[in-house]
C-alpha cells in the first residue's frame, strides 16, 4: 500500500515537473498565434488560422515529440526558409496545433490552468482564446467580426505568422473598405 | 494546522513546476558552453571560460528575471550583433553565470537533479560539468589538460561561443604543437 502510495505521489510530481517544463518551453520556443491571409474559398474572401506552435532546430526534434505526446494532438512539420542572401536553407522544426477542437479542448484549458510566465506571452494567449471565441460565434463570417478579430491580432506580439502584415493589409484593403461601406454602417460602431 | 500543510503542499507544488518550468525555458534558450580564447595574461596563453547562458529577446527580459532570482546568482548582460548585410543591429539580452563557485554550488547540482530532457543538451551538459572538474584539479595549467579540454568541447553540440572554431584553433595552433613537442610526449598518449 506504503509503495502504491508513494508510487501515486511520484507521478503526481512527474506530473507537476512535467507541467511546469511544458510552459518553460513554450516560454522559450512557443507561439500563440493568428494567421489572416486571403482565400477565395472563404466567405469573406480571408481567412482566419489559429495556430499554437513550437520550434526547434533538426537537432532537438525529440523535444517536439515530448511535446506532441504530452498534449495528443497536433503535428510536426519541417518549415525551411530561403536566406537568400546567405544562400542556404533555414530548417526548422515545428509543432503545430491547427485543429479548433484541439486548440479548445486541449492547449487552451492547459495554459488557462499552467499560464505563461510572460506577461506579454499571457495577454498574447488572452487575445489568442478571444480570437477563437469569436469564431466560435462565426464572427469571422462577417466584415464587422473579422475586422474586429483583425485588430486584436495587430496587438499581438508574439506572433510570427506567415506574413506580419496580413491583419493591416485585411484591414486597409480596398475590398474590406467597401464591404463594410456597402453594409452602411461607419468604422467608429466597430 | 490544516490550512499550514496546505500551503506547505502549495508551496511545495509551486516549487515543483517551478523547477520544471526552469528545465523547460532553458531546454529552448539555454546553453551550457565553453569559451576557449587567447589570453596574454593566461599561463597557456588561452584561456578557459565556462558558462551558463540563458538568451531572450527584449519583450521577455522578465523571464530572465525569473530565472536569475532563482538561481540567486549571475547577471543579465546585453548582447548586441551587428548584422552587416541587414545594416541593424541584433540585440539579444543573455543571463550569464560565469563564477566557477556558482556553476558548482548552484547551476550544476540543479542539473543533475533536473536534468534537461534533451539528450543532446544532457550530454552537452555532462561535457561541462566534465570540463569544470578538469579546471578545478588545474589541469588547463598544462598543454595536456588543455588539449583534453579542447577535445571535449569540439563535441559539444549546443555551444554558441565567442568562437566556435576556438578549441580547434587552440588544438592546431603553433604554439600548442610546440609546447606538446617541448614536454616531450607524443600526442597519442592524450
Amino acid at each position: 500500500m506504503l509503495s502504491k502510495k508513494n508510487s501515486s505521489a511520484d507521478n503526481q510530481q512527474e506530473r507537476l515537473e512535467t507541467c511546469g517544463w511544458i510552459v518553460g518551453f513554450v516560454d522559450g520556443e512557443g507561439s500563440f498565434l493568428i494567421n489572416i491571409f486571403k482565400s477565395p474559398r472563404a466567405k469573406m474572401g480571408w481567412q482566419v488560422f489559429p495556430e499554437f506552435n513550437v520550434s526547434q532546430t533538426k537537432k532537438d526534434i525529440s523535444l517536439l515529440r515530448q511535446v506532441k505526446k504530452f498534449f495528443g494532438c497536433g503535428h510536426i512539420y519541417i518549415h525551411r526558409t530561403r536566406i537568400k542572401k546567405e544562400k542556404k536553407w533555414d530548417i526548422l522544426y515545428k509543432y503545430c496545433v491547427r485543429a479548433r477542437k484541439d486548440l479548445k479542448g486541449k492547449i487552451i484549458p492547459f495554459f488557462e490552468k499552467h499560464p505563461s510566465r510572460s506577461v506579454i506571452k499571457r495577454r498574447d494567449f488572452e487575445r489568442f482564446v478571444k480570437v477563437i471565441d469569436l469564431i466560435e460565434k462565426r464572427e469571422h463570417l462577417s466584415i464587422f467580426g473579422m475586422r474586429k478579430i483583425a485588430k486584436i491580432v495587430k496587438k499581438m506580439r508574439h506572433r510570427k505568422p506567415f506574413n506580419l502584415l496580413s491583419p493591416s493589409k485585411f484591414l486597409i484593403s480596398s475590398e474590406t473598405i467597401r464591404r463594410a461601406e456597402y453594409s452602411k454602417s461607419s468604422t467608429r460602431k466597430i
